[in-house]
């Protein structure tokens, strides 16, 4: 369902084909959300938000060079856009930039979304050794480069805005003092898989 | 005309909105714009567009030291945000977000409005002393950190997505190698404004 967000944003996705999406009769969706459209868009954004840290996290482990991993999702999320057709990448954005105005409760969605995103990056690289603040302040700029990165390859349709954004968040990265790193029997080098 | 795009998006302003903005009768719209809506969008997108990049270059003109400049830039435009209550900041975005799919030319017209922000950002940055590919990368990533971080801070309502998304635009800045430092005659030095 997130699916149909993502790629048409809110307005234009029906409970008829949100239903159809998800293999049940339309009478079930209001069963299980009573709020309709506005309920279940809220759910997918949760549910697909939660998804995507998850990947992310899977692909900066990849690598124990901390800027080196953040260059390497970049460029594979640039070639998973390509490999779509240079759909919209991410439902929250979408609907973020769509409703913000005429939806204030799924506005406060993707905010909440957005927040467990950094919430969950700060943990992420304060395991991987950076003060907290500095941790808050990577994720941040890491989630502005990835949503912007994304609007520019979509307008190019072209890998290049993504790659070159990551490269833009690995030299933050590479300025923040690591006070904790992480030895090799924590967290295994892959670098060269 | 601009204003309302860039407010309520494509999908939501009427030619009658428009005519209504620039004070002047629908017919006259459809004279000057046979192509209606869909070419006074574009003419609106291409005009802000222009406007956009001279106000980018008069803050990054106000410091000799160009992190500091892209820094201070990202801050001017957080508080500009936050003053007109966290309403979409660009056009160009909220078009290319909403209508890539379902209005190909517009998709095109926000495509060639970036890619003249490129080109600006390019020569203003090699005019500053950057190699052309170091300036194209430079401009690519900061409008990729600006766009992102208008999203987040539209989504937080708050200015520190956008400080940050700049502060990291500033540490890629600072690896950049200045080859041809423009002379304090060339362009006067304002950091004590």
């Amino acid at each position: 369902m997130a699916e149909l967000l993502r790629v048409h944003g809110y307005a234009a996705t029906s409970i008829q084909q949100l239903a159809h999406a998800a293999e049940v009769p339309v009478g079930s969706i209001y069963h299980h959300f009573p709020g309709g459209k506005r309920e279940v868009a809220a759910a997918a954004l949760r549910q697909s938000g939660a998804a995507y840290i998850l990947l992310l996290q899977v692909l900066l482990d990849r690598h124990t060079d901390l800027p080196t991993g953040i260059e390497e999702a970049f460029t594979a999320a640039a070639e998973d856009m390509e490999s779509v057709g240079w759909a919209n990448m991410c439902p929250v954005a979408t609907v973020t930039g769509e409703v913000a105005e005429a939806e204030p409760a799924l506005r406060e969605t993707g905010a909440e979304v957005i927040e467990s995103w950094l919430d969950h990056g700060v943990q992420y690289f304060a395991e991987r050794g950076l003060h907290e603040h500095d941790a808050r302040a990577l994720m941040s700029a890491l989630l502005s480069a990835l949503q912007g990165g994304f609007l520019l390859a979509r307008g190019q349709q072209s890998k290049a805005p993504l790659i070159t954004a990551g490269r833009a968040v690995a030299s933050f990265a590479a300025t923040l003092p690591i006070t904790a790193p992480v030895s090799n029997e924590d967290r295994p080098a892959q670098d060269d898989y």
